[in-house]
């Protein structure tokens, strides 16, 4: 999985960006300047209304003048109607462009889109900056509730979004005014922070957002430097804990399209699984019980330069084989390398079906500090920290709980429809961490459904993909809602059911072994 | 004609100020708050869409716990969906209010109005002051042409504005903060230099306006101070020469909406008559031929303390009477005195049929000042100026020409479509001069056609009104553009059959009596 195939419609950037050539006045029909456009604009767009902003009907006279009555036009359908966002000598050769954000608590991620076609302009992608002041959502909500807090957090994001920008539009030769649109795509309180409205009910009970549907904002209200008409439109939210950056991602799966039913799993701060078709979407969120606490996201860690991605054992020799990212020396496992250290282990014995290291296969691997076994991977002599990388077995612990909280995710939203994990043909994984890991190894362990490996699909970024995508679509306010209101969110009922069907999942790949008929350990 | 009637309907108040009082939200219903308030307004309005600005929504979450979850909401529906335009607690005594302003040429009237019930909370009105760069319209274009110019001229009615809008919200105890909504009514010119929008084509052929149908606008966006994300609506206009000041005098006459086909005469700088009902609408201005030039508007002088508004010639003793405005001594004559002493003078033969003074039967009335025959209203002595106050032939040429100019407008829009002037059943007279002349004696010189006195209905400031309408009514930018696009704008075809139509007007009351009836010379 780590090349990124997306379900991606493609633009409908002709009904975006349209070129008009009007009659020029006379005598005989002396229809004022906007209105001749915007008869001019409504004859290829079947609308009733376009709005135009004061600043920019204040330039037309002058402008189909000097442009011989012709003019290169940026509409936005908004909830009905259009608003005219911005118009250009139809000669000039500059793109009008947009910028999708990816919202993240941790990393805010840019693309710079031409809005005529949704080619790629330029991308960037930043720390978020709110992490100096308070690393999680919750300290950063505390941090929020005065008004000089709220105002300073939304501050930190929007200075970074602008001068990254700023420095994306300068790579290309354009000005931040030939931005004319950001679409946002964030989890409730990133984006209620960066709308600079009031978090603080979000975590108190009963968690109600102040807004699920944002309207369209002028850019400038929110101190984001683009044109000075420029709009923001934040991805709408189902509630304080399914937010804009879901919607966005199931937006770019294209699984509200389709017949078939497909999920889609989303591994970032929470994991978020999502199981839908055109027809109907369910939602739920891993963080949702207590059994189910600090489970799947531990496992996110970040990849960089040195960091094992890849590990396999050789069934011969049960030597470790890896590899790292940049090919330097390892200092480092992120997830996509445990996933595959902890399948190799099982395939070869050295881990037991209940999660345990088996001293006996481990040989000189195991090691013991402070009474618990690990499991060595990269000696000390082979490590670019000079200390050896391990892996404990409650690090092992930790990740058998892990997939069995995100197996019996998947489990319990299949089982609410009447479906079984293994009835699905077509699983998405979006975040970063979804495009690095193996579905093979994912299966080993049993954290993912055993389906053909055809059926997974990495979306990549999806949040950003879906936020990209928003800047090109026809309609894209009404697509957001069509999605948002489709959705049922369930929370997940911590049950004794539930509870059986987590602790079957302890096992490797499972107590019932059928499930997993492609997984087979060297024995 | 000196009681104000109107046709003014009932200001549909209970639908743009709304009371709702929401459920307040629960862990079984997580709706956000701004979307629970939607919800609320919802199942009031019959609408699907909502706006809500960006500065309101970041108060509703505290607002909406601080009022227990009830909230009086104000609303103006735009071209489609509505949007919130302010929010209040429910206990809250002080209105919330909304300004219309008639913007004349000259003259600025303001009336203050509580958007709940259409109730007027304080009137005003004070001199245009772009009078002081520029007293016509064409110099303030002329003035406008540069950008700086423009700014000038916009900022000077504003500044104006907003002055008058703070002492009138102080006298009612109110801050400028509770007023949320201005209407704005002007001719195409003033209504383009309040928006600050390029005049520079209105004058030029082939006369564009830069718009026809503006948006609503943030009131901010032209300086006006009100509340800070308050909205202003400028009426549309059909072209260059007909203006939202006739739009909105043709919605307060409401003979839009009526079966009967009306006719409604408003002289101001111009004379424009309208014609139509519910089905159509037809206008014409009459500055619209060389033949009518300088004719109607001269009469339209300002009335003021001291000046003669009533003339009257005793039929026994053939001495003049009068009456001045508030008693005083007399200091001149305004419109409406002049149209009596026209009527008078010929009822009692001073004046012949071609509208010349007959010496014989003037007696000591008559002067002859520079060789030119002078009719003495008020001698010296009585005078508050220490002259005569009198009208020359060459006043009464003149105003033999306005009326004749006047009657021919008439009669050539009602011949248009197949009507005589005496057809009319309703007789809408507007502006301040249509307030106060007697149609007895306009009947008398043959301005107006011979109609029962009781189909003329004075419509005072009908700009001001239909603005003020504008404030309440429940779909108001429909209701404009409805008006808007039913109206034919004919251009007065200056063809020999007109010609003749004029020259037979331009005697008293017309070559052809028996198109006045009840007019009879004592003879």
């Amino acid at each position: 999985m780590t090349a990124s195939t997306s379900a991606k419609r493609s633009p409908e950037g002709g009904r975006r960006v349209v070129t008009v050539a009007l009659t020029p006045p006379s005598l005989k029909d002396n229809t004022a300047d906007a209105d001749r456009l915007m008869q001019g604009l409504k004859q290829q767009l079947d609308t009733d209304e376009i709005r135009i902003d004061l600043g920019l009907l204040k330039r037309i006279p002058a402008s189909l003048r000097q442009w011989d009555y012709g003019a290169r036009c940026l509409l936005f359908k908004e909830r009905s109607g259009h608003l005219l966002l911005g118009m250009n000598d139809p000669r000039e050769p500059r793109p009008m462009a947009g910028l999708a954000v990816d919202l993240g608590t941790t990393r805010v991620v840019l693309q710079l889109i031409d809005l005529a076609d949704g080619r790629v302009l330029a991308d960037d992608a930043f720390d978020n900056p709110q992490i100096a002041v308070a690393p999680d959502v919750l300290a950063r909500i505390h941090h929020s509730e005065t008004a000089a807090g709220l105002a300073e957090m939304q501050a930190m994001v929007v200075e970074d979004l602008n001068r990254a920008l700023a420095a994306m539009c300068g790579r290309r030769g354009l000005s931040i005014k030939d931005v004319y649109l950001v679409t946002v795509a964030g989890n409730t309180a990133m984006s209620h922070l960066f709308m600079g409205l009031p978090p603080r009910w979000i975590i108190r009970e009963p968690y109600i957002p102040a807004v699920n549907s944002p309207d369209l904002f002028l850019a400038a209200e929110l101190g984001v430097r683009i044109h000075p008409r420029g709009r923001i439109l934040v991805f709408p939210n189902v509630g304080s804990y399914f937010g804009g950056d879901l919607i966005s991602g199931i937006l770019f799966s294209g699984m509200n399209e389709i017949e078939e039913t497909a999920i889609l799993v989303d591994v970032g701060t929470n994991a978020e699984v999502i199981l839908g078709n055109r027809d109907w979407l369910i939602a739920c969120a891993g963080a949702a019980g207590p059994a189910l606490e600090s489970g799947v996201a531990r496992m996110g860690m970040m990849a960089a330069p040195g960091v094992i991605d890849t590990v396999t054992i050789d069934p011969e020799t049960r030597r470790f084989r890896y590899e790292t990212i940049g090919g330097l020396p390892p200092r480092g496992i992120c997830g996509s390398g445990i996933i595959d250290l902890a399948a190799h282990l099982f395939l070869s014995g050295m881990l037991d079906i209940r999660g345990k290291l088996v001293p006996e296969k481990c040989g000189g691997n195991l090691s013991t500090v402070d009474g618990m076994h690990h499991i060595v991977v990269v000696p000390a002599t082979d490590s670019a920290t000079g200390s050896p990388l391990m892996m404990s077995q409650a690090d092992i612990d930790s990740l058998i709980r892990s997939k069995a909280a995100m197996y019996t995710i998947l489990e319990t939203i299949t089982l609410s429809v009447g479906m079984t994990p293994r009835d699905l043909n077509l699983f998405y994984v979006a975040g970063t961490f979804g495009s690095f890991i193996k579905p093979r190894s994912a299966i080993t362990i049993g954290m993912i459904p055993d389906l053909p490996m055809a059926s997974y699909k990495a979306l990549g970024n999806s949040s950003l993909g879906g936020a990209a995508m928003a800047l090109t679509l026809a309609d894209p306010m009404a697509e957001m809602a069509r999605i948002r209101d489709r959705i049922t969110y369930i929370e997940l009922n911590v049950n004794q059911e539930l509870m059986n069907r987590f602790s079957a999942a302890k096992f490797l790949p499972h107590t019932e072994p059928s499930l997993f008929p492609s997984v087979h350990p060297w024995g």
